[in-house]
């Protein structure tokens, strides 16, 4: 099938192991030249904007309706898997062209540098406008929600806003040998108390995450008890109420970091519906990670996001980041189905 | 006070912060001569063994009898203290002069290296040989007990064994987005539960203390849930029986590491007896770093410490290290009335 080999010929840009197209480098570029030969073959009209985004449109019969988009971005990580962003934008433009011109303008776009930041569709929505009236991108889950929920098709309600912020403790220098256990202030023991209070704090409010994943020791001896340890905080939750609350459970400071956005009613009823319509149960759920569409739904743009069930329990960011090709195809199908009822005159 | 001028020129050798006489460093050469040079003022017989330890000798009338020494080192860590090795080797300089030539042969030892590993004693039991009948070792306790107890002096029981191990600790990595909190096998709670489980196990055992020193956190990404964790663990005991059990108690290996160094009776007893006739009751105590005196004692020299009181909460290898000058000067009483005791023939 032509998705899957182009998917195939994007993951081999760079060689070595995994996806290798950061932002910004020749791999990215060399992905954008190539879709956006394939968008000219298939007869769509080639925009590359200011931001270097790659903007391809089936131009419709009335201008004067708003544009709906499809899409997605091309870079990644070092290393990283082969559906993170070249999914939604090669799933756009089977979808788009099986629905073929009409009366709407239909769009095909991939972002610049969506895993630094989401560069692209920040300076779109920022500097350069010219926005459509509908963003829809496909993704893969790069979670296990979808795998454990037995269900291959999801519709993301928000993009969780979140925190990081840093915790340092401090406690008494002393000699491991010298000094007795009840007269200790080890700054390591009350960090793993923190650590465990943190997990236990967010186990306790649905849809909200803290992971303390950076953690530093001084000074770090082995026979020295730990006098100040520092860590890391990342917090996550799908509405600035459960942001907060679980920022405050542990002690961080409230009403800062980076707003959830949710998403468009009409949008995601759309979704819903299309993936009833292919007998799939849609499972509905917050995004934990950051998409285009969170940038493009903040800045008024009408949007939704359609996951695909990943496989290997979600892992992401690796080579090993899976769906099935089955799986794939219904997304496909999926999307066809919500470009068709949005479109929709 | 002579004994203190001499702390304070030994403390100010290599200037800057705190003690700096490293083993094997002009510093702590430049100290075995200034204390060689009183121990000559003072009509000691010097001598410099093989491995460099300096041995002042005051002659007894009867070389049949075994030599009685004190002493301990005259090193330091980087930024050291200033009684921690010079109180051992000053005090038994001033408590071998005041009791004077007699018919045992006394002396007053400074080993090398006591910092690294004890490297100066360790020589003498091993190539060199040519050991005393009875060796004390007067030591700033480096620790809170006797402040805690408010008891100038003590007498050590034992010096404790200890093990080093390494503990790692597998989970999975993820996303700290897209990860449900029930579906982590985050390394960093794992061994945050491991890290109190060790506290509280030393916590049941009495004198036995455990420490995580070290603790490493890979991936180290802040928005990653840490895949894997290595930490050390520190464990001391008075007893084989009791490190033993500390061991397995926090699944450790068993049977490993150094074996704790019970001291000897005969002079652990001149020692409380000694501090009892300054009406002080003597708090014995293990102790839980190592000494010159426990290689000597594990090599068949009948040894004991006397301890005197840390100020500052125990702190040591540091520049508030300190003890009281009474406290001190009730020490080299102590001593002096130890090697009366222990010398009389």
């Amino acid at each position: 099938m032509r998705i899957f080999e182009r998917l195939d010929e994007l993951y081999a840009i760079g060689g070595g192991q995994g996806a290798n197209r950061r932002s910004g480098s020749a791999g990215e570029q060399r992905a954008h030249d190539l879709v956006s030969g394939w968008l000219e073959e298939a007869g769509f009209e080639v925009e590359r904007d200011s931001a270097a985004n790659l903007i391809g449109r089936l131009r419709g019969t009335r201008p004067d309706l708003p544009e709906l988009w499809a899409g997605s971005h091309l870079d990644s990580v070092p290393e990283g898997g082969r559906l993170d962003g070249p999914l939604g934008v090669l799933g756009g433009l089977e979808a788009v062209e099986r629905i073929g011109p009409g009366e709407r303008t239909l769009a095909v776009v991939a972002f610049r540098g969506e895993e630094v930041g989401c560069i692209g569709s920040r300076a779109r929505v920022a500097e350069i406008g010219e926005l459509p009236g509908a963003f829809v991108e496909l993704h893969i889950e790069q979670g296990p929600r979808l795998e454990h929920a037995g269900v291959p098709l999801g519709v993301v309600t928000a993009i969780v806003g979140y925190s990081r912020q840093t915790v340092t403790i401090t406690g008494r220098v002393g000699h491991a040998g010298t000094t007795p256990m009840d007269n200790r202030d080890d700054a390591l023991c009350e960090a793993a108390e923190r650590v465990l209070a943190i997990r236990n704090a967010a186990r306790a409010i649905p849809e909200a995450v803290a992971t303390v994943g950076v953690l530093t020791v001084a000074p770090g001896g082995v026979n020295v008890i730990p006098g100040s340890v520092s860590f890391t905080v990342d917090v996550r939750a799908p509405d600035r109420g459960r942001l907060d609350r679980l920022l405050a459970a542990i002690g961080l400071e409230t009403g800062v970091g980076v707003e959830p956005t949710v998403m468009d009613a009409t949008v995601v009823d759309a979704v819903k519906a299309a993936i009833a319509s292919l007998d799939v149960t849609p499972l509905e759920l917050p995004s934990g990670a950051g998409h285009d569409a969170g940038i493009l739904a903040a800045a008024g743009v009408p949007s939704a996001m359609l996951f695909v069930r990943s496989l290997n329990g979600g892992v992401s960011h690796s080579p090993a980041e899976h769906s099935s090709d089955e799986d794939i195809l219904l997304a496909v199908d999926a999307l066809e189905r919500t470009l068709r009822d949005l479109g929709s005159v």
